[in-house]
């Protein structure tokens, strides 16, 4: 609707459509419009509406399951609701994973219930459960140290504690033994593996997440109990006793899914062929309502797009939001729309995806040409009534980003405030009552100023 | 040991069996070896390493389950080991009530599933589960300002919040639609009651406790749905559809069953008939390990008795430390002390009771004859490094000492800090991480003054 002259713009008319308050007839900078639809995303209430819709009327959407499907309908209706210009979606094949019964109880020395969970993609145990000792690792590097045989028969219990950080450094170190912990079990000997949840919580409500297993490594079952159960778990074997478990996880591999990335634009007026990437994953893990991870990453991205797009301003270039299938048991949408979109690579010019929860940003980064550090400069002043610090040129690509980052696309890092997150990431306390509307419609507003800029950059932006 | 001469003392041993250091040979004034137990305890790990004795080794006591019993045995063994002069049991008889499956979803307009746990008491659902619409009230008081018949084959659903204060004054008027609840709906026509969990927390745990029945009213299953469970429901209900629940709850009466009161005394030096009563409750729910309710107060009282019997003086009266069997289903075990030592009320000179789990107790009150009042000044500066202040002579007593205080016991409270109390009460969180070893060994403290001072007064306690 209005052309862009520089950075100047001449505003011809501003009707009712434009909900964003410049002075009509005045020319405007492109910062003063920026800044007006930034200002505007502080006080929306629309982030929230569209995290309280999908948490209320979908819940989880864990990949596979029923309700994946609703998710995706969800998805299409809000945004056709929210009158993107264009809304389909995309297929995104894989192998799910059913969760059944699972139930954990220390018999020995003294009887206990553990609130445990099965890790994604672990196989069952055999119906009637497991009993065995339980041989403790502070750590699963300590596991790969032990002398051949070390568990043998025993189920492997890991106790490290993942350490809590503003910026999530804690959740790498420790979810080694998430991810790795089966297989190095089962090299030694064990027939289980249950490790303290990758959390930072002290609440009775376990992490699940997903695992893998080794090729040519026996599968063994692998659970996470909650901290709670594992400081129980470490006073009980400071006794010195011979302490038992019996573990039953009916939980195991289903069948071939077909799910959907859903995909809606903002088209650019000028050079709408080339997209800015925004987005969050769809897909949650079953435990919680997913609210955290990623319902906020979908609602923030969805309202920054919706909010410029509906602010009488329209950038050059096309705002993509995509809600990605399937990120949480291996950026399986992520994967699919990269080679589906290979020929297109050059068209995808920059992106952010907001996946880690609804806190404050804090912080930016960039990882683009040196040529385009002249527009980050200007990102940076209009993100820092914000709060929001810029750090440097290196940033990595969110999850879902990654293979098309791997394909040389440039990508920038909106840093949110992380300190609780891993307080309720992957457990049935990812919950709405989690999320601070304040803090939500801070996000949108950054991802306005990111989305707007790089969208409507003179200058193409590269890596 | 030792002979208490006004309110001083002629110290002629201090061996090595009294770890409290007070110069040999000196005189001391009573209020220095007050102090001086005190501050001794402060520093001593003794309670907490009874609580994590308990809540490690037993973990919940729900009355008349297994882990009743162990309860029991371990409250034996660890008094004996602890040395207190007597250790005995006493019978106490109720009927239980038997936790079993437990589960409820929202099935239209949306489908969820919500962690529900039975209230304490109900009947059980028919085995297949009850599916029925559900009606919202915000409050019991509605409920029972409703029209008749209001709610005819629906389940009802209470979603009044609990109010946070640091006394826990929220808990009474919000606990009305727990004991009440269901009989309350079933006047109505209902055919379950559902209420959002009486507790102040943010987490997916439900918090159970007692229900009663009206008499000559029809028993309808009773079950409490965590909060963010019951935020859920009241955003559905703002939808104005339709809202349907299945609820299947297989918990019920059981068999009749003899659990025990566990007694110990230090004895008094010069009058040892007359007794000072501390203790806490030995029971708990079973969803946690009893750490705040009550292993807190069995460890608080347990410790200031050990610390006041070990420190080489020994007040004129015996200070008896009661470990209630089954408070939490209707004080059977108070009740039952009562009516078997109903003889000897008038050597039941005062107590205190620790029930409210392991906060810092901030001030403390009492019950007594104006008479007593010049020892609850001395109480109240002995109490004063503690950072406790007397409140006043209008004391309630704790929950087992209220069949005392009714036969005309004179009682003290000391009050905990209960701001985080109702977060975890009555709910799987309920462990020992929970308690902070400082905040514990604050409260011993408090306990040994208290103890301490009106076992040996010079003046009898009296209301």
């Amino acid at each position: 609707m209005f052309k862009n002259i520089k950075n100047t713009l001449l505003i011809f008319t501003l009707v009712v459509l434009s909900p964003v308050h410049i002075h009509a007839g005045a020319q405007q900078t492109e910062d003063e419009i920026v800044a007006a639809i930034r200002d505007k995303a502080l006080k929306s209430p629309l982030a929230y509406e569209i995290l309280e819709s999908l948490t209320t009327e979908v819940g989880h959407r864990m990949p596979g399951t029923p309700q994946d499907a609703k998710a995706v309908d969800w998805a299409v209706k809000k945004l056709k609701s929210l009158k993107f210009d264009k809304v389909w979606t995309e297929p995104v094949s894989f192998k799910t994973w059913v969760r059944r019964h699972e139930s954990a109880y220390i018999i020995a020395p003294y009887e206990h219930e553990l609130k445990v969970t099965a890790l994604g993609y672990s196989v069952p145990t055999p119906d009637q459960g497991i009993e065995a000792e339980v041989i403790h690792f502070n750590t699963i590097e300590d596991l790969i140290d032990s002398k051949a045989d070390s568990a043998k028969g025993k189920i492997v219990f890991i106790s490290r504690k993942m350490e809590r950080f503003k910026d999530g450094s804690g959740y790498g170190p420790a979810v080694r033994a998430r991810g790795n912990g089966a297989s190095e079990a089962a090299l030694k000997g064990a027939v289980a593996v249950v490790i303290r949840s990758i959390g930072t919580d002290s609440h009775r409500l376990p992490h699940t997440g997903m695992m893998r297993y080794k090729d040519n490594v026996v599968q063994i079952p692998a659970a996470a109990i909650s901290n709670p159960d594992a400081d129980l778990l470490e006073r009980i074997f400071a006794r010195q006793q011979p302490v038992k478990m019996k573990l039953q996880l009916n939980s195991g591999p289903g069948e071939e899914y077909t799910s959907q990335n859903v995909i809606a634009e903002m088209s650019g007026s000028e050079l709408p062929d080339q997209k800015i990437i925004i987005g969050g994953h769809l897909d949650s893990w079953d435990l919680g309502t997913g609210a955290i991870d990623d319902g906020a990453g979908v609602a923030i991205t969805v309202a920054a797009a919706k909010l410029i797009g509906a602010s009488g301003y329209r950038p050059k270039r096309t705002i993509r939001v995509i809600l990605w299938a399937n990120e949480e048991q291996g950026l399986i949408g992520a994967k699919a729309y990269a080679k589906a979109h290979q020929q297109e690579m050059p068209l995808h010019v920059t992106g952010a995806e907001s996946d880690f929860g609804a806190g404050k940003i804090y912080a930016f980064s960039s990882h683009v040409s040196p040529d385009n550090l002249q527009l980050v400069n200007r990102m940076s002043q209009l993100m820092t009534p914000l709060g929001i610090k810029y750090v440097n040129n290196q940033a990595r690509p969110g999850p879902d980003l990654i293979p098309l980052f791997e394909q040389g696309m440039s990508v920038f890092a909106l840093h949110q405030d992380g300190t609780d997150y891993f307080d309720v990431h992957h457990t049935a306390d990812d919950t709405l009552d989690k999320v601070d509307p304040q803090n939500l419609a801070q996000n949108v507003a950054a991802y306005v100023v990111f989305a707007y800029l790089t969208a409507n950059s003179e200058q193409k932006i590269s890596r």
